[in-house]
């Protein structure tokens, strides 16, 4: 019999989100009546903007036309939506990103779980936890740690702590590590990183000629303005940074799928004979030979993203969720909670009361006041003791989950 | 410095397609008044049928509406394309494949790259020569060869020579391997194989506990309906093999982007420990962790193609191209050339002239009739001494190319 990749083995059962929708069905079909409130995964809720839908509908029209036909694209993206990010995303902010250093694909998961596959097999791993698990099982799929222990940290990676002593945005470790992976504004914790912290992070990746994986699929939601919202707005990044972005949560597109990872030329890697190598030319042979390019229409809906209107439409979906986090993040600091993130975030992290597992609380949330969230352990076990609410939702939705936590605890 | 993937090093430099544009955009360069035609590419011209112009346009109205709007979806793929799957390439046909053995996904080159990361790195694997490029580069990648030859053959490999002696349909090997691509119909020979040669391969692949890999992409191209269309069509088939079917050329949708893999349950691989464990636990798990479901505009357009309306206007397509094939076939026969396949696939497989190497012949047929073919040692050594045409293009197109090439040798 074909032998499989045995590191799979050494993957934790039950992922997270899974486990979340059984007990969540559970209770369910056990309280039929109960209206169940879903804080938990961290999906956007609004309806497309009408300027995305109308690009899609004008780039399909184009597709059925005998003049306007287009089947493989080029694998990068096309000119029109590289143009669009490198203007947009970087040159208007003073950010030097050119249009050949961006990838377009169809979602940083894709992108933060693939990137590993350019590395050695013996590259050292480093991440912060609680973390995005794609950042480590893709890593475990791929070799790069030994089993897990009884804390469900895997051997031979780096874990950082983000606790509450370090504002959740730990300090680089005093180790060497070859790829660490940052995610600012963060999933789960909702921290941000400010600039000191990031020229922090880019400091040691020089000294330890390390490469950053930088995840910035949050950036939209960061509401102030002076806070940095790529890597590359930190000097020498480009010597050491890999940025992923993501149309998901910014516009709406969990659904129609589309993000990008940019790599400066100036990001090198080493060959086994010593010589370097640029890490966006390994990207590109990668991606050109296991990927095929975003769906034509979907790098038109992402373009008009872009647009006046796409960006005031899309704006202020963004606003109305910041508003929902603030009403989550206030209304549970008042009923006497401790309550982190959501200021740049939509995502509230939340200290369990009494010393409850984070388990133990997302259950009594549940049968007590019908709202689902996220227990923290799942991200790892710095995240135990806390819960993560999402601020995606309907307002409706959000003020009753606060009312009800309130009157029940 | 990071250490690379050091086995990116091994893949040879110049990928087919690239050095063709090179080529070609250096002949119209040079002759800025020639009318280039392509038939390169192996990627469909016809405009987007109208039903599936119609799904993409409904579903994304739906998206735009408090009601209809949807995020993440399953990422096996939505019960309605499954379903549609399951019901009408398989149980119209008698055979078994379950919708929960289906897992849709953006393409049959990420599938076909993807599979081989679920086995383990010392797995040993079979390909036919010529082959498409990715189930050897993907390979490569991944460290299951050693350096390649001056034939451009990876140490390791084990390859099966497709010549006009064996039909271009290579018996399965004396020896042993774990896993083994198949392709019919044919990527680039354009042949096909029938139920002796696919019994063989299940045969062998069962007495050698080995998995099929089978890339039935082409699939809609079998104009015989005595022909198998699907692997599963063989006695044994369910326990020895995966196949991997595409919407890209029988449905247009190379820029929508959409496919399959089907993974019968009782196929299963082996742990180091040696316990079994199902092919399909360990995809469902990849696909979960490294990839994010197809947007949900894309998989109604491809349940648009199951439509009585959507299957006509597709099969109309497929004529189409069919009738292109035919006129390329029989006019370069009469023509005085060698010519393979173009029966049962969009594929020309095309002796060269006067023993001329493929890449010479290439360069003659550009130059010479302004036709752009595909040079056969591109997709491995066996391909030497062949073109690949493909049967894309508009009928005066092809009618022209079979006429100059006709006028000029």
């Amino acid at each position: 019999m074909a032998n499989i990749n045995d590191n799979y083995t050494k993957l934790q059962a039950g992922y997270l989100f899974p486990e979340i929708g059984r007990r969540v069905s559970e209770f369910a079909t056990l309280n039929p009546n109960a209206d169940v409130i879903r804080l938990g995964i961290g999906d956007v809720t609004l309806p497309l903007a009408p300027a995305i839908v109308e690009a899609v509908q004008k780039a399909t029209i184009e597709l059925g036309s005998p003049e306007g036909f287009r089947g493989y694209g080029p694998e990068q993206g096309y000119d029109f939506l590289l143009n669009a990010i490198s203007e947009n995303d970087y040159k208007n902010r003073n950010i030097k990103i050119e249009p050949e250093e961006i990838f377009v694909s169809d979602g940083s998961k894709q992108d933060s779980g693939n990137i590993q596959e350019i590395f050695d097999a013996n590259c050292k791993i480093c991440v912060t936890d609680p973390v995005y698990p794609v950042y480590v099982d893709t890593n475990v799929m791929a070799g790069r740690s030994g089993p897990s222990d009884s804390l469900g940290r895997y051997e031979n990676i780096t874990y950082l702590s983000a606790t509450e002593e370090n504002n959740f945005s730990p300090l680089p470790p005093n180790e060497r590590a070859d790829l660490a992976y940052l995610c600012s504004p963060n999933n789960p914790t909702g921290a941000v990183m400010d600039h000191a912290a990031l020229e922090a992070w880019v400091k040691w990746a020089i000294s330890n000629e390390a490469v950053l994986i930088f995840d910035a699929a949050y950036d939209a939601f960061i509401t102030d303005p002076s806070l940095p919202r790529s890597i590359f707005e930190i000097e020498g990044a480009r010597e050491c940074a890999i940025e992923m972005r993501s149309f998901s949560k910014r516009s709406g597109f969990t659904g129609l799928r589309c993000a990008y990872t940019a790599i400066p030329k100036e990001v090198f890697g080493s060959r086994l004979d010593g010589s370097k190598v640029a890490l966006g030319d390994l990207w590109s042979r990668r991606h050109s030979t296991k990927f095929n390019s975003v769906p034509y229409i979907i790098q038109r809906a992402a373009e008009a993203t872009f647009s006046k209107t796409g960006q005031k439409q899309t704006r202020d979906q963004v606003k109305y969720y910041m508003e929902n986090a603030r009403i989550l993040r206030e209304g549970l600091s008042n009923a006497g909670f401790g309550i982190f993130g959501g200021v740049h975030a939509p995502y509230i992290w939340m200290q369990t009361p009494e010393g409850l597992s984070s388990w133990d609380f997302f259950d009594r949330l549940l049968n007590q006041t019908h709202v689902v969230g996220t227990p923290g352990a799942g991200f790892g076990s710095s995240g135990e003791g806390y819960l993560r609410l999402s601020a995606f939702n309907s307002r409706d939705n959000v003020n009753e989950a606060v009312s009800r936590i309130e009157n029940n605890f």
